[in-house]
This record gives structure tokens, C-alpha cells and sequence, in this order.
């Protein structure tokens, strides 16, 4: 690896504390990933990527600054990306998903939050994270209590721009939010200096539709079996796809997708024929939290999809790109994450029923696996529908609540175990 | 006590378990205010209203239903209960402040949930809650997200209405409420048959303001020292204002505050002169939760001020009735909600702070209490801005959680006697 110590300085990391994180996370890719078998070969790149994670992309993002753009930091898949890239910026997920940050996220946090809000301002807080020192501004959102009033915290750390989120897809909520795109366009235009334009626009839709084209042609693969690429490996893609270069996230899945289809032709597979098929929903997974799909994958079950905002609710729905003019492109942008993301913040959120049934079906699931990041008020209270509607189709279900603090791994395996049994 | 089995069976409560219920708060009573010594004599009919909480009232809206009217039932301050009264209808408040329905409830609700929203829940699974078993409409609001999600669950044991609530007081977020607030109008048009005219809404009107004056009066005598009466029993006034009869409960707090003041003028109070004096603020406090002005209070200090929903929200600011048209009062009366109240829901929610400094200056209080239940995570997040801010002021701040389990009482009034010496 480079040597990026200068840059890290740069960038006002604790390096110390820092050196200490850096040394936790190779060893966690290995248990959770390198012991796997026949692993397609396109996944090197996105190995390399997690091993690079602090190094490579961060160069990138401050040679980006260097030449005279931006960068944006973000904690959910309703932050229109396509509008960051029209301006010129990049943006970078900066939802975190390891436990080095949850006890300095706890300074300022209540306990009873869910980990991923408490690691999120621990990053910061640490100053050990480099996206977080990268980015010009963080653009958050009012979706979940414990995220709506974090930003009060996070806007003292980083300059922040809140994204109003309705509670409610109904007309006046529609209303809001295509507001709220363009204030946030607004608030880019100055950051950046520069207008956003029709044609910008038309290539930041691009950009994004061929990412979320290619995951789309992954997540198509996984419906094999036996599966071409195992859940876990599926799900570091998802990851990455939140803070890679776009445009080379695509090319190098599309290498990874076209791998898998020839598995798929060839019926070769990471996992026996007939391996019990698990979709799993629920709150995000976010680098490093590989744990769930670890566990379900070492006790011979394959995950081939995730219905949550690391797997197909990153991608569902296109934007539709016939309006002709800029204020009607915006208003279709918007249009598709109202339309294509069912997030439990919503009431009623039936989509995501709806959505879950459908993929079961889709990918001739064997049983479903909801997780619940603990605190995760919006997707445990959803659990009760859930189990409804999932009762009525026949199709089993297991809720799993965990969160980063290792110590529950014994735990979950039995309950998977035995849930795999009964399948 | 009259009979009221008949009247209770025909609502379809469960009998069995309301005697356990029933045989619960007398005990509970007693110890939190009977040992009080100097009451004034005016709190002699919201004993009664208490010892009859599921008798006479219960009776009137069964009686008022019978004669054609309809009860509606509600978790919020921001439920515009002018609107029920103007067509017709009873509104008391549901919210739920006994632990004997918190385990009912968590059979369809995580454990990491706010023990308001569970027990309301389970108070409703359970049918020992005569008022859930006497609306028509339960009117519910997206507030928090327990509340959000859990009316989901709700909607299916009873006819919910759910107001969609903004997360910020933003213009957009202005006329979502607006609307909102017209929504109800026509639901409870539709529910009672009548249109709602000018008159009818100034009528209503006129009825939640004498209440909401009459307890300003009240608050007001909370402002001498010594105070004329203790916190508790203020807070169970307050507490009453939900499900009483509006007239009634109006006059007869307006005869409390004239004793009040009688005894301000007179130099007479409930505790000496030079007793510590406590703002408390925090999420809302419920029949039959006494506890932790309990404690404060028999650890020496008195509550003056509660600057929560079961306090000053729910009486804070008036509707501006100068418009002389329907529509024009209708965003009048929107405006007061929104204006008014200062829910740590919204984000950011700086008046709530501007609130508690001048509330503290006003009634000259020595520190401040913030108690927040359990699992509520936007006012736990909030207290760090809280924190902040009372530090800037020189105003101490003790921070409390509690639920409504008993057994933390000993670690409540630790905390407190340490906080009381400190000030
Ligand atoms: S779960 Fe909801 S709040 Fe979280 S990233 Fe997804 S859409 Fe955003
Ligand atoms: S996992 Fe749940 S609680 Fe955590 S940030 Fe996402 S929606 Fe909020
Ligand atoms: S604390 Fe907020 S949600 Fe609760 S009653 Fe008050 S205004 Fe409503
Ligand atoms: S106390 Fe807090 S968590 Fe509970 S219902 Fe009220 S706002 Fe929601």
C-alpha cells in the first residue's frame, strides 16, 4: 500500500487513533471474505478496493478538491447523486458500520440509538475517518428520529445541508420533497458555482443509471442456481457502489456481472445446487458490518438479495428522462426516489411488503431474514406488518436485531441454524 | 362509587383484569398526593375526577354518544380538539402513563420502545381502558417514529385518522399542516354528519381558550414564593385537562386559581419560602406517571413549572380570531399548533430551548430537570443542545430517563438529593 500519511495529516486525521482503526479492518475482510471458495475473479478489484479503502479513493477525492471541485458526504440512498455529478461534485457514503466509532458517538449520543447514527458522529468526532474530512458538505436528511436530530450535532462538526423528508407519500409530501431537490440544488449551485443545466443533469442521470444498471445486471444473476457469486461478495459491491468513481463501479461490475452470467450458463456456482435461498431485509448494511450475511453464508444458507438501501433499494426504478426541459428533469428526478425507495420512515410503507413478496418470488427464495439495526425504531415496528403479510404468502421469516459490538455472532448462528432447519 | 360493571361490559373491557387495574391506582394515588399537607381545597374535585377516572366521565361520553355525539381519541397536543368540540364531538387524551398495560403492548411492539407508545397499545389489546373502548376515532399524528409506525398496529384494533406532521416548521412544512388540518375537519364531518361553520369553530375555540386561560391562571400563582401549590397537583390538573369535561374542568380551575391567589397574596404556600425551585421539561407525563415529581418534591424541592406537553405546551399561545371567514380561522387555529408548541420532533427545534430559558427566568427557578422516558430519542438527542444551552445561561440542568417501571425510584432520588445540594 502507498504510503498516505502526509495526505491522512492533510486532512487533520488522529493518526494514531486512526493507525489503531486501520488495523482492525484486514483482518475482518479476511474472516468475512477470503475464506471463501471460488470467488469470480472481477472480485479482486473490489478487494482491492476495500484494502485501499483509507488510501486510493480518498487521493482521489482530494485531487478532485485540487482541481476545483467538491465533494459531498451523505447517510441515505434519498440523496440525489445525479445533481452532485451535474455540479461537478462526488459524493461519498458516509454511513459507518464499525464499532470503533459507536463509544465516541456515545459522547454526544444517547446510548439507546441505533449504531449506525452513533458511529457516524463518532467518525467524526474521532477525526478518523477521511471521507468525513474530505467532504465539503454533508447532505443528511429528516428521515428517522435519531438522524433528524443528530444532524442538530452534526451541523456543530460539518457544514451540513438538511434534506426535509416527508412522513407520507401523499401529494403535499410529494410537494415537499421535489422542494427540497431543489433547495438542495440551490445550496450545490453555490457551494460549486456553477448552475445546474439540463444537459449536466442529463449526464449526472446517466452516470448513476448505468451504476445502478449494472447492479441491477448482478443482482439479475443471483437469481441462478446454483448462484454464480455469494451474498456477501454481492453485498461488498453494493457497498462500494456509495463512494467509488462512478463511472469505473460500473465498468468494473459489469466485468463482474458478465463472469457470473458465464457461470450461469455454465451452471457453475459458489454454493451446491439446492442451497436454502435467503432474502434478507431490514435496516442498511454499511462497511465493515459484513456479520448477518457472514453468519447465514457459513451455515449453509446463500443470500442472493437484500431488499434494504445496501441492496435493491439502491437501485429500483429509473429516472424517466423524456421531459425536455430542466425543471421537468427535476421533477422526474425527484419522482424516482419518492417512487422507487419504500423506506420504513414512511406510514403506511406498503411498498416495501409489497416489494419484499415480490423478490421472494423473483429469486425463488426459501425463507426471508429481517435485521434490525438495535434502536432501528421505524423497521422493528414494521416487523409486526412484516410478519403479517409474509404469513399470509407462506413464506418463513426470521427477525434478527444486532448492532457493531461483536459478542452476539454465537447468538445469531443458532437462531439462523434453526431457522434453516425448519426451511 | 357508583356501580359501573354494566356500563363497562357493555364497552366490552375486559372485567377481570380492569378490577386488577382499577385496584392499582388508589394505592398509587394515595402515596403520590395524599400526604401533601396544606392542599388547597380546590384540588378536592380533581381527587374526585381521579377516583372516578373510569366512572363519571366515562358515563358522560357514553351518555353524550347516546344522544347522537361521537368521542375521539388522541396522542398530542397537536390534535386541535376546537375542531371535535365545533362538530359535536368529546376528545380525550389516550396517552397512556401506567406500566400495567407496557408487557400487553410488547407482544406486538419492540421492547426498545417509548413505554407512552406501549402502553397505549396495550391499554387498547388489553380492553381495560374505558376511554380507547369509548371513541369512535382514534386521531392519531406523525410525531415521533414509535408513534408513526405504531399507528399501523393501531389502525387495525380501531378507526385511526392520522395527521401527517411536518419535521420542519419550514413554509412547505406550514402547509402540509394546513392541510392536514382540513383533512380532520372532513373526516369528522364525515364521522358526525355536520358541516363545520364559523360559529361552530369560534365556539370551540372559545371553549379550549378558557381552558388553556384558565390554566395560564393557574401557572401563573406557580410564580410567587412560596408557591401556593405543589407541583404534583398542578401537573394533575393538567393531566385532567385531556378528558374532562372542558366547561367543567374550566370553572373548576378557575375557582383553584382564585384560592391560589388568595393565599400568593396572603404569603401562604405548600412549601417555605426559599424552596428550591425546579423548571422540569422533557417528554410528557401522563396518568397515572407521578413519579419523578414525586421524588422531587419529597427530596425537598418544588416543581413550579413544567415545560412539557402535560405544562406549558398545551397552553401556549392563542388563536388569532380576527378573521372573519371560515378558511381564514381555519389557518388560524393551524397556525396556534405550529406556532405554539415546540416538539422536540421537529428539527431544529430552538424555541424549545428559547422556551425553557425564559420560563426559567419568569418563574426564578434555581435549576432545571430534564426528563425524558425511556427510548425516546428526540428529546434524548435534543439534550444535548439542551445542555448547551442552559450551560451558556449559568442554568443548572439535571438530566433524567425513566419509563414507567417502578424499582428505579432509589437511583431517581440519588441523582436528584445530589443535583438539590449542588444548586
Ligand atoms: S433505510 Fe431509509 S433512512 Fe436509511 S438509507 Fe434507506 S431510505 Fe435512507
Ligand atoms: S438503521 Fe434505522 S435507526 Fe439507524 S439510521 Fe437507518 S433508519 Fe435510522
Ligand atoms: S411531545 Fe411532541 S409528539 Fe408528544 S404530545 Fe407533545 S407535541 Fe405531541
Ligand atoms: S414520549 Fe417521546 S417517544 Fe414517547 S410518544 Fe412521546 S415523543 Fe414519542
Amino acid at each position: 500500500m502507498a504510503d498516505y500519511r502526509e495526505m491522512w495529516s492533510e486532512l487533520g486525521l488522529d493518526l494514531a487513533l486512526h493507525d489503531k482503526l486501520c488495523a482492525a479492518l484486514p483482518p475482518l475482510f479476511e474472516e468475512a471474505f477470503l475464506h471463501q471458495k471460488d470467488r469470480p475473479s472481477g472480485m479482486d478489484y473490489f478487494n482491492m478496493v476495500i484494502a485501499e479503502v483509507h488510501g486510493l479513493r480518498i487521493k482521489e477525492l482530494v485531487d478532485h478538491k485540487r482541481n476545483g471541485g467538491f465533494v459531498v458526504g451523505s447517510f441515505c440512498v434519498y440523496v440525489p447523486e445525479e445533481i452532485v455529478l451535474a455540479l461537478g461534485g462526488l459524493m461519498v457514503g458516509l454511513c459507518a458500520g464499525s464499532q470503533f466509532w459507536v463509544p465516541e458517538g456515545e459522547k454526544v449520543l444517547p446510548r439507546n440509538l441505533c449504531p449506525l447514527i452513533k458511529a457516524a458522529i463518532g467518525a467524526k468526532l474521532s477525526k478518523t475517518c477521511p471521507y468525513f474530512q474530505s467532504v465539503d458538505l454533508v447532505v443528511a436528511e429528516n428521515t428517522c428520529d435519531g438522524k433528524k436530530k443528530a444532524w442538530e450535532e452534526m451541523g456543530r462538526l460539518v457544514p451540513t445541508h438538511v434534506m426535509d423528508l416527508p412522513n407520507r407519500k401523499s401529494k403535499e409530501g410529494m410537494d415537499l420533497w421535489r422542494s427540497q431537490v431543489r433547495e438542495l440544488i440551490k445550496r450545490l449551485e453555490d457551494l460549486s458555482g456553477r448552475k445546474l443545466t439540463y444537459e449536466g443533469l442529463m449526464e449526472g442521470i446517466r452516470k448513476v443509471e448505468a451504476k445502478r444498471e449494472a447492479l441491477r445486471g448482478l443482482y439479475e444473476t443471483r437469481k441462478a442456481d446454483p448462484v454464480p457469486i455469494s451474498g456477501i461478495d454481492s453485498l461488498v459491491v453494493s457497498q462500494i457502489a456509495f463512494y467509488d468513481d462512478p463511472e469505473r463501479f460500473t465498468s468494473m461490475t459489469n466485468q463482474l456481472v458478465q463472469e457470473c452470467r458465464d457461470r450461469v450458463s455454465s451452471g457453475f456456482g459458489v454454493f451446491p445446487k439446492g442451497t436454502k435461498r435467503i432474502l434478507l431485509t431490514g435496516s442498511p448494511i454499511v462497511v465493515p458490518n459484513w456479520k448477518v450475511h457472514h453468519i447465514l453464508e457459513t451455515s449453509g444458507a446463500s443470500v442472493v438479495v437484500e431488499e434494504n438501501c445496501t441492496g435493491t433499494r439502491y437501485f429500483k426504478g429509473s429516472v424517466d428522462t423524456s421531459p425536455k426541459d430542466l425543471e421537468g428533469l427535476i421533477d422526474a428526478l425527484a419522482d424516482r426516489y419518492m417512487n422507487g425507495i419504500n423506506c420504513a420512515c414512511f406510514s403506511p410503507n406498503q411498498g416495501r411488503l409489497d416489494d419484499v413478496v415480490e423478490l421472494a418470488r423473483e429469486y425463488k427464495v426459501h425463507g426471508v431474514v429481517d435485521v434490525t439495526l438495535s434502536f432501528c425504531s421505524t423497521y422493528q415496528v414494521e416487523e409486526g406488518a412484516l410478519k403479517r403479510r409474509l404469513k399470509e404468502e407462506g413464506i418463513p421469516l426470521l427477525c434478527l436485531e444486532t448492532d457493531y459490538a461483536p459478542g452476539d455472532e454465537g447468538q445469531l448462528r443458532t437462531r439462523v441454524e434453526a431457522f434453516l432447519e425448519s426451511l
